[in-house]
């Protein structure tokens, strides 16, 4: 048997919390999606105002990133034209995602989970998706303690 | 012009803690979902235990609460067999489900968004719903003041 | 953070191997599918001569059982006419199967994957495919020693 | 009437060991999918940390090299941007992929099948899916001689 460490939902709704403080600090309501390590949802937030077209893409870039062990953003350059991954976003049901915005989340060298933000520009979606996952990092991640006190 | 009267996802998120607590005083962890008047997502949580392959029908069910503008368990009945509903399941892509769990969520004499829950059984699932529901009405339905100390 | 136990590879293939043997003792060639408790796709046999059609259909019964923790054959009798589970099917973007023939694998409590097999008969399928669930039960079910030389 | 040779199962199996081989040996775990000449799935091997995305991924790749005869690495030029191919990847509901990774096996001058490789990066996947084919080719080739004890 195998044992995977994935995120719980506590965790999960606190870093969809942490996104949305940035994303109120930057007056750009979103998306947020949390998916757990082998790409199921969690828990959503969609901030009052989110567009509703980018509900979907902020749950595919969480899928992306959590299926791919890689920030949605890092893979996009190796799908370029004249690169070997060109044409991927087509795969997986169309769910092969390379909009900024999708970040894995690792606790304990393992990727548990991944945070998606959708509806700003690509840039605005980025940097709430890296506020969040600084969160997580900053409190489960590889250099956290872990004392019982900490997991919420 | 219309106006549109939708849920915020402030309130979406009282509706899901509401049907939290009645999940966990029963035991079972639940898929729950509320979206929109539009039919659109606006908060969900998997509580911990809680199956994946619940996570879309929990939202499925919400979906077709805010778009039949009634609760799924009472679309079924006029889709059995020999009535002229039958086969409706099949669809707006297999979302029209009539599975109970999925009710409206009623402000000011309009449906304003819905909520869906779903991994128990379904006797289980449209309790929490009604748990869920009869908060929102209690604080936000027909009958209850709309001052604006009311709205969180 | 959750830790989950999910069935590894070198198990999946053991108990396909010992659901071969049944469907071969049958005279009936199988597609067999083992998931993983999320419901991923782990090894997959189609033995010669079984049909191509019930490919998916072997994988979906797998990944439904694995979803709802039910063999899939059970979860039939809510589906029926005048149940409340009536239309299900159409569910999950139709893979909401109530086909016998999935059963989940439990270890240590928990379903840890499970088993599809299509390509008979139902009661073909189903019979092949409690046979396998039996032999993952009978080596690392919950009556089973835990022994590492009983890991494969 | 047509007579078509095709992959048996016993034989995609052993291609599948020969993949996981080089894999191991690499140090990198991989999803293995072995299709028929018609495009259909034989046998498939998720090796323990491969990522669940890629699943689908590794079955696309051989479904692709089957179905265009050639290695998936080798479309990618003519669906290059200013290329007639261009947009190809949105064909076959997004099957028709040319990421690097699937081959096409090949016996007695005909396709009888093909693998498909995915989970690591794509030069990885090319490497283990041309030992893949290379091992076929050695023991079921066109240069290999066909006498019944060599078909395992």
């Amino acid at each position: 048997m195998l044992t995977k460490l994935s995120i719980d939902n506590a965790t999960a709704e606190a870093v969809i919390a942490a996104a949305s403080e940035r994303a109120t600090a930057m007056g750009v309501p979103q998306n947020i999606a949390v998916v757990d390590e082998a790409g199921h949802l969690v828990a959503f937030r969609r901030m009052d105002g989110a567009k509703f077209f980018s509900i979907e893409i902020a749950i595919t870039k969480a899928f992306a990133a959590a299926g791919t062990r890689k920030a949605t953003r890092d893979i996009g350059p190796a799908t370029q034209p004249g690169q070997p991954g060109f044409g991927a976003q087509a795969l997986v049901g169309g769910r092969f995602t390379t909009l900024p915005g999708g970040i894995p989340l690792e606790a304990g060298g393992a990727v548990v989970g991944a945070v998606g933000v959708s509806s700003g520009s690509t840039a605005q979606d980025q940097e709430v998706a890296e506020a969040a996952a600084a969160y997580f990092s900053s409190r489960w991640g590889a250099g956290a303690p872990v004392a019982d006190s900490q997991k919420d």
